[in-house]
């Protein structure tokens, strides 16, 4: 099968310096200490700064209240894409599972898909809130998010991410 | 800033061959016969075959009752990344808008991101339900879906979008 090129279209600006999910000695590990330091406040601001280019591929964005961002985790190294199991947000309390069955930024093609809320637009630079990325992830894609296709009903999902939504929850309450 | 490279993880095999959103005429154009003669069925089943070297990548994924699937629009060329603005799903009636702000498979990284039920998992074959990618389709990623991080409540879109929805709603009912 054919390989695909990515061109970043533009970076994010954030607050968050430092990742609190790493991977060491072939798993995911979550530093605590960086969470509940870096990510509390939940109502974090990030900038996505659009490349001049794509600016055009903006317009009309303005009457969405929420996107899809994908942006490439760019900390991954090309030998952590050939992981296929990790404990999710490396917590050794959960099942070790593939990665597909996680949202984890270590997989073959480290993409990370967050839905996020708009809150304005400014020329190439959009203002959203509650992005869980780094400064100076490439972003490689914005969507805008409809609920007809991207919010399913009648969803289920494994004991252990309910577990990990309630202990985020807390934390960063 | 760096480019990235995407290795397909796998391919979609469908009963869809004939894609009914093309590129012409430098805008979307939406093919309403192959619309209404392939995709009516709703309840249309894929199959994503992922190569066997990310078997275990699924591993625990039958705990998930829905998946975000990523795949290339593999037939987006080269110069139709470059497209800044389409009329949604190639409709004149609509405003011209930046294809961030649709969900256009032309866009400068053609990714596309679906969100689909997972009905069977057989070592490295999934079976999910409705998923719109033709047959072939490069399968870049998948993730599962959780409504804590891709389901936001107060969701506000864009009037063309409401309107577009109805008329596929309609359309292939």
């Amino acid at each position: 099968m054919q390989n695909y090129l990515i061109k970043p279209i533009g970076v994010v600006r954030s607050d968050y310096r430092e990742a609190s999910l790493t991977f060491q000695e072939q798993d995911l590990e979550l530093d605590e200490e960086i969470l509940t330091r870096t990510r509390t406040n939940k109502g974090n601001i990030s900038e996505l700064i659009i490349n001049e280019e794509y600016k055009d591929c903006l317009d009309g964005i303005e009457d969405f209240s929420h996107i899809m961002v994908l942006y490439w985790s760019h900390r991954i190294n090309d030998e952590e894409r050939y992981i296929t199991k990790v404990h999710p947000a490396g917590k050794k309390e959960y099942p070790l599972v593939g990665v597909f069955a996680t949202r984890s930024p270590v997989r073959p093609n480290p993409i990370c898909a967050t839905t996020v809320e708009l809150l304005e637009r400014r020329e190439n630079v959009l203002k959203v809130k509650s992005l869980d990325a780094i400064d100076g992830s490439p972003i490689i894609d914005i969507k805008v998010h409809s609920p007809s296709y991207d919010s399913p009903s009648n969803v289920k999902q494994a004991d252990w991410m309910e577990e990990l939504i309630k202990y985020f929850r807390e934390k960063l309450k």
